[in-house]
């Protein structure tokens, strides 16, 4: 077949298919905060109405939280078929004052829609959409089986879509999911990335005294527990970050010559991540590389500490409470629920004598790997190499995506992270962006891919 | 002279006194909440008032914050002179909801008045008003010159006290200066407190990148500011409690055989610390005993820490700051701006690296120690043993009052700690209150000092 139709219908729908993106972008679907609950459900409404529109089967499936979209293309049995995940709803967008222009007003400048969502995940999953309207409207005959499945609660951790998976194995059944919700390496570099981190999310709460107490009149004679969590915390990493928690490293897959090798050669440099971090240096586990570290080795971080009186000035108290959130982010194959408990069993043992301790374990996910060498991930390095013009590089990826593992473990299949944003896309931060150049050459890579992912392209 | 008409009249007169005392406590004069400006000058006034009812010289003196008191008897150079300190302003109320009665109503129960302010320093404060007024309205010869010097801004660090004392020598000139402000033993037990430590409040501000990260993307790359203001915070103290900022106990004036003698004299119970702060048991710097940790032995306590999230569930974040609040009470012969500059450069030197450090020095106080065997200090501990009906005991005291070291170095003078109130009494928290025996107890230990404190009596 020729891809001539495809490519022409997209190079002549560009600007509607901009607008289109505005129109979704412009529903301030935050998941996390329930006056936009109806905001949010608009933004389901909204791609199940186009996608019904193109002629799919289309439920919107009410849940416990915002409702899932399940849209499929005729199926039929001699083709392969590719099921697309991707999420409608966004994460907040404080502080406000940050953002250049309104969030969901978007701004187009220099080639670069400014937006909350815009890379994160409603731009990059609206190029599936848009690759299969260009098949649809043009009468090309699909090469292969399509289905959706899209959620509204990943930016909140609700469990409408794991649960849903679970349940349905046979109504998802494909031969590989493609998910595009990551990054390009860099601007010139398009990537594929082959494996996830996971989270055991933790937090450790103290009691001393029964009430905050004046620091003069019981100075020196009980516990603090605001050095107490200091002497916890500071004992969880050595002074090279490495985690000091007996078993935490037993079970992680060691990063191998090929990919250290690989790894190597992305030239990534320290003044990237200063530049992208603000910080004045690299710092991390001693004996690996910057890029070693943020994607194939697991870490330790507090998220936040709190103890007594934080406000202007002083307050003399032997604070009665202080507590700290701490996560790791973990590399295959190690269990969030083994971490969890190795790491609470350590706590409670460094813990100095004073204080009661509680450990709560806030929620964990598992680290994913996809093999490199499926016919499926061929097929998807053909086709952005066709959309992007450029052979991907293979990344790994420091965050986490959760739903990767449950993919995985539920439908047996390659998951093929075909990121389309960039690294400095601003998703969870103010200014938010997606570079209409990615937008469009991801628009191209998806309709390759019905293509490539085609029996007779093996 | 015989003291019978004086204890008569105080006998006869203890319903009005208690009902005085409630007036003024109903005055909500807190020094720190300025839309109680007005409230706090009228305690002012109320008690300026009286003392020119009972025939003071007396001046209003406007600062640039709350006005102090000046009062002061006909001065006969034949005389010695007593000069009184007391505050009248109090502590803010928060949380209302802890109080059960509100605490600007005072209420009495079982002989025990509950208001902000009854103990600190209101009640006790009124003690010297009460005593002068019996000799002045019985017609008793005073026995002593009397002045008065009165603050509003105890609670709040105000200046004006303190430029006031110093720039006055000669017209606050006196033999002793008599501040009850301070605690019995315990109720059965009247004292006299001769050493008040010191303070240095410091706060430490870490910086690491340059806003809170991703801790997916960027985990394991750069510094962790809150890992890291808990590395420092650790090593402040060993485990045993013992500070190791180099040099910090140069200066400490050790705890000698006599005193270590009386304290245990004391009997102090661990059962009783427990009580009094909820803690779950006794803990500090190895080697010394709980009282001799509380009253002479300096501490080094994490008042607040912060980083990053603290609120409900999880974010996961890298922070950008991270802080800490340390304060350290100080003893003879410690200098606060030596430990001050002290504490800042350990910290800069144990500092991980990756991270900004500022250092804070918020404010410090000198610690007091007054000679026990001054003829002044004699005069005191008669006057208490009768007022209480028994030998008071020396007791040392971990919380600072600054002035105290203010009146030492400008007056050159013994400075007289006769406190009334009880260890237990809730300055500072909710359900503040005093005991009426206390209340009368320290009246009749002033009228007793007025004699005590002559000549005669040596």
């Amino acid at each position: 077949m020729s891809m001539d139709p495809i490519l022409n219908y997209l190079d002549k729908n560009r600007d509607r298919h901009v607008e289109q993106l505005c129109d979704w972008l412009r529903i301030p679907s935050i998941s996390s905060v329930s006056e936009h609950n109806e905001d949010t459900k608009r933004a389901a409404v909204f791609v199940a109405d186009e996608l019904r529109e193109l002629g799919l089967h289309v439920e919107v499936i009410e849940t416990e939280g915002h409702p899932l979209v399940y849209a499929e293309t005729e199926q039929r049995d001699d083709r392969r078929t590719l099921l697309f995940y991707g999420h409608y709803d966004v994460q907040p967008v404080d502080p406000l004052d940050l953002w250049d222009s309104p969030p969901f007003e978007p701004v187009i400048k220099d080639g670069i829609i400014y937006a909350r969502g815009g890379s994160d995940d409603k731009g990059q999953l609206y190029t599936h959409v848009k690759a299969l309207e260009a098949y649809l409207k043009t009468g090309t005959e699909l090469p292969v089986n399509v289905k959706f499945i899209i959620e509204g609660e990943e930016e909140c951790g609700g469990p409408a879509i794991y649960k849903y998976v679970e349940a349905h194995p046979d109504k998802l059944a494909c031969d590989a999911v493609v998910i595009s919700d990551t990054s390009l390496y860099d601007e010139d570099t398009p990537a594929i990335c082959y494996s996830l981190k996971g989270l055991a999310y933790m937090e450790i709460n103290l009691r001393g005294p029964g009430a905050d107490l004046h620091s003069g009149s019981f100075g020196g004679t009980v516990q603090n527990p605001g050095n107490a969590i200091c002497e916890i915390v500071a004992k969880l990493k050595d002074e090279h970050g490495v985690v000091l928690i007996p078993g935490f490293y037993d079970d992680v897959l060691p990063v191998d010559d090929t990919e250290k090798e690989a790894f190597a050669s992305l030239n990534y440099r320290d003044e990237v991540l200063c530049k992208d971090t603000g910080a004045s240096g690299p710092f991390g586990e001693k004996g690996y590389t910057t890029l070693e570290r943020m994607w194939a080795r697991p870490t330790c971080d507090v998220n936040g500490l709190w103890s007594g009186y934080s406000g202007e000035g002083a307050k003399t108290i032997i604070p009665s409470l202080a507590g700290a959130k701490v996560s790791m982010r973990l590399v295959p194959n190690q269990d969030p629920k083994t971490i969890a408990k190795l790491f609470e069993a350590y706590v409670k043992d460094i813990a100095p004598e004073g204080v009661e301790v509680t450990v709560i374990d806030h929620h964990g996910a598992n680290p994913v790997m996809v093999p490199r060498d499926s016919e499926m991930m061929e097929a998807g390095m053909r086709a952005m190499e066709k959309g992007f013009g450029k052979r991907p590089v293979f990344i790994r990826e420091g965050g986490s995506i959760p739903i990767v593992g449950t993919f995985q473990s539920s439908l047996k299949q390659p998951v093929l992270l075909l990121g389309y944003g960039l690294p400095n896309d601003n998703i969870h931060s103010p200014n938010e962006k997606f570079h209409l150049e990615n937008y469009f050459n991801g628009i191209k890579t998806t309709a390759w891919m019905f293509r490539e992912a085609t029996r007779s392209h093996v």
